[in-house]
């Protein structure tokens, strides 16, 4: 077998064996075959696309190039949830405690912010002393004693897709669903998990700005991590305006444990509520999903969804005090408001900008090497349909310096779409739901 | 400005300014821009394409990535003749003479064979002490000299076009039109030409077996050498079946010469007069074509061209005693005969793999490295429409080693198809003419 027919044969639009995509991703991880090959490889599949079992086949590949945890010592379903990122997603924060103190094993493998997006390892890193690097030692540990644990991608699992995401990010080769797909699933199937919800997301704030895609997506997500004998379910959800109120580092950390006491924003809440469901349901916690909604209704109520975070930052190190005492986050020095110009109903938001606002003012990362001030956030005023009178606030910027201050408030005051009436319509949370 | 950006651009079929492709060209030849994004761009050019001024630009930015030679202080006009290549396709070694016995200065700088077709420099080099590598300064004094020289390309001649193709062979984008005329158009435009006559092959012995093919290729050598300033015409020609009778490096000198003296296979004359007939009228030697093809045969009668030939051998430190003593040329050791199986007419050939059993016999190079025996080649009895009987000889094998003798003999036999009528219709060596 030679690299360069197997190029050729993805070039001219054929279907490679399980065999030949073999060939490529193991041969490559090896070192074997050059990155030249490998990029012009991607960039035939991005165009060309790939087949559901050339896709099964990339996922199996990639996922065994690593360590597959094996969790079998731990009694009970293991479960996971992925969302494929937006502006204030930090449902994970909430229903990791929520499902491991409903009595399912969370082992979450998360990774950092990307473009606009937030990353979950990031925000943990908001909590003084938080180490998402445990070894895997330590992580079943961890796993063991408190039913969730949440940490990087260390060097054992996946390393095929490390190395080729990094190819894909220097060749414009990332934004493509069966690449995607081999990327997320071959990360999270390596978890050693029994089911997976995942979390789709859609609109202006999402990586797939247009339901459609999100819906192909979810499907071939779905479908390969059933050929592999998993559960999947897939949420597409919405992300034309940012979820909850807050976004940021510290900032989400707080609104996650507001929704843990009881309170916190409806949408995040709700959010929180119907992945915590269907991750019971598919980890055969509960007979059915309504079931497992009122089990995460109970987790929270009780406290002990909250009680369960505290342990899970102590056990990883962190300064579990700040359950209670939120000062002792990182904070932003300074607030700025972003008023209306004008007045009227919010009629929809370029999401992806207030992202982009967020990493102006240092709460992301232009270079891999740049670190993140967790301080930093915005707080958002109103949602698509709300009324806003000319000079009212829609956004408090919380900063600390004033750098790029003002590139950031006209690019989220340029974000809110304002008109005469308000939108019509539903806006339904969750748009489908895919695999069940 | 940044690769991926221009990588993203292609891959989704946008067109690249010249800038643009200044930046990536100018930046992989120097060494700025890494083998895996300029494969990844040369993957989304083979599957996207190139608009005509993007060609232009490739070409440009290749020839100037090099030096461009200036023979201005030879007077008259320079002109050069290039063939995309097929089997026993052996003109240059014919014209070149000609056409510089007949006043014209004809500065060629060929290549080696590539896949199944033979190449310029590995025939010239079957003639003992004949020295392909001139020095650019040996080069000029030569060609003032004599009017003809023929060298391979040094490293000053479009360096991004030899770092470019090295990596498209590695990486499945070679047959590519627009990736081809650039690479072809920056090595001919770098000699200094004013003129240049295209031989674009067809058939089942050419890289383009689809008449539409060569045409499109032609098509676009054509404009490019025009907007870029140089009179270019391209002749579509056969190459369903080998040009001449004789294939291997000895036996095409041989044939070449036979050729000067007036005699040869009707075919190779043909041709021969044919395309040094459009360099004659090209680099305004003549007023006409037709006057251009009396002024070659003219060359060939008075023994002007032959002549040539030999001054061009001496010049460049080759034996001319080849000339009248062709025994001087190495000869393979032994002959063996494929005869036909059956009694019919040649209706067709798959002349492709004559070229693939002589590469076998070791006139051809698997790796880059490998060396040519010049003594092995194919002499063939039949051409396409001529009748044969069960038992006849088709082709006589010149070898030298028993080794893959069996294997070429039954590559041979089954290249020919044999029928039971003779085919129907012209067979035109010359099947179209474009850019006149």
């Amino acid at each position: 077998m030679r690299a360069v027919d197997l190029i050729r044969k993805k070039r001219d639009s054929g279907e490679l064996s399980r065999e030949e995509i073999d060939f490529l991703v193991s041969g490559y991880t090896r070192g074997e075959i050059p990155d030249y090959q490998m990029a012009a490889w991607l960039m035939a599949v991005w165009i060309r696309g790939m087949s559901r079992s050339e896709l099964t086949a990339l996922t199996e590949v990639m996922l065994s190039s690593g360590e597959v945890l094996n969790h079998s010592e731990i009694p009970g379903k293991k479960v996971d949830k992925h969302s494929t990122g937006g502006v204030g997603d930090k449902t994970s924060l909430i229903l990791a405690p929520i499902v491991a103190a409903g009595g399912l094993t969370v082992p979450m493998i998360s990774g950092r912010g990307l473009g606009h997006t937030g990353g979950t390892l990031d925000k943990l890193e908001a909590i003084p002393g938080f180490n998402v690097n445990l070894s895997l030692q330590d992580f079943r540990r961890v796993l063991r004693e408190c039913g969730m644990g949440l940490i990087g991608q260390t060097a054992e699992i996946a390393p095929a897709d490390k190395k080729i995401y990094a190819l894909r990010d220097a060749t414009s080769t990332v934004e493509n669903i069966g690449l995607i797909c081999g990327s997320i699933m071959s990360k999270k199937l390596a978890e050693g998990i029994d089911a997976l919800v995942l979390d789709v997301k859609t609109g202006s704030g999402a990586f797939m700005k247009k339901e459609e895609d999100s819906v192909r997506l979810a499907e071939v997500m779905v479908e390969t991590g059933k050929r592999m004998g998993k559960k999947v379910v897939a949420l597409i959800t919405d992300m034309d305006q940012p979820l909850g109120r807050m976004a940021g580092h510290s900032n989400e950390v707080i609104e996650s444990i507001e929704v843990l006491n009881g309170r916190g924003p409806a949408d995040l809440r709700e959010l929180s509520l119907e992945l915590s469901a269907w991750m019971f349901y598919l980890g055969e916690r509960t007979k059915s999903v309504e079931e497992g909604r009122r089990l995460a209704e109970t987790m929270i109520a009780t406290g002990k969804a909250k009680e369960k975070l505290r342990q899970g930052i102590r056990l990883q190190g962190g300064d579990e005090r700040v359950i209670d005492e939120p000062q002792r986050l990182p904070k932003a020095r300074f607030q700025a408001k972003v008023a209306s110009s004008t007045s009227g109903y919010i009629t929809g938001t370029h999401c992806e900008e207030f992202g982009i606002a967020l990493a102006m003012l240092g709460g992301g990362r232009e270079k891999k090497e740049d670190k993140i001030d967790h301080g930093v956030g915005l707080e958002f005023h109103k949602r698509i349909g709300d009324h806003v009178e000319k000079g009212e606030p829609l956004v408090t910027i919380h900063y600390n310096s004033d750098a790029k201050l003002a590139e950031a408030k006209s690019l989220i005051a340029g974000s809110y779409q304002v008109g005469e009436n308000a939108p019509q319509g539903k806006r339904p949370l969750v748009r489908r739901i895919l695999g069940a």
